[in-house]
């Protein structure tokens, strides 16, 4: 898993706490981390329409949708592919005592183990959404984390 | 996950099949494959004590336990090492504001959301023993999958 991975998901963290589209180079700032590499989590994350990126002086990032409604598989998903961690090559129907390829309809063995356990990856991600995450990070600590992120974010008055 | 793995797992289940013990080389021609790569993953194996690799004319590899006994969590761990997909770099403890480092007693909501899925993907790979995968390849198809490397294993008498 590539380590751009945590970074979209603090970002959308962070977005739930906006009452507004919020900058790369702010969440860059926020995060402490340069606004280049962070920009490129943000496009993997709109490409995957999770986020918008909203144009003009007051612009920048929003979720799309109801933060309930965006699972950790999405950003996972939206950062790395969908593509499964094991890749079948079909070693069974290798040298001499080969499985003939119409033999092969379904699946080996070995692949649907393998499929099974990603599965289950997927699904424990599909579980917990971006509002789960950022509920679980205000009730972690005695002081509410996103209340100070939407203050830090607000525009000075 | 690397390629080595899916190999492993072949070679354990043929392991199964072989009432003496199979030599690198012999591992190889039947994979059509080259024996030095496959040499690699039988190592991995014979670090991580799920094979031995007895000396001699007659020598080669056998599997040191009861196939029910060794998981496919067992293979894949031997080869790719147990190291979880995600690693947290406590993003939270960065910026303006950063969670105190004494407040991060505890993996945060994303670490342990990830770390759940990690240990999903483990249990499923857990639940499957090498024994499982041969008797799914022999009842895969119709023919004694198992029997005919048996006997394309045995040596000449």
């Amino acid at each position: 898993m590539s380590g751009g991975v945590e970074w979209a998901l603090h970002c959308c963290v962070v977005l739930t706490a906006a009452d507004r589209p919020v900058s790369a180079l702010r969440l860059a700032q926020l995060h402490d981390v340069s606004a280049t590499y962070l920009a490129k989590q943000l496009q993997a994350l709109s490409r995957a329409g999770l986020v918008h990126s909203a144009q003009g002086q007051a612009g920048g990032y929003v979720l799309t949708r109801s933060a309930s409604e965006v699972t950790v598989l999405d950003v996972v998903e939206a950062v790395d592919g969908a593509r499964p961690a094991f890749v079948c090559t079909e070693i069974r129907q290798r040298g001499p005592l080969a499985t003939p390829r119409e033999a092969c309809t379904a699946p080996c063995a070995i692949s649907r183990a393998m499929s099974a356990a990603d599965e289950a990856w997927r699904a424990a991600l599909r579980d917990v959404s971006i509002a789960d995450l950022a509920h679980t990070v205000n009730s972690d600590y005695d002081r509410d984390v996103l209340g100070a992120i939407r203050g830090w974010l607000a525009p000075a008055s």
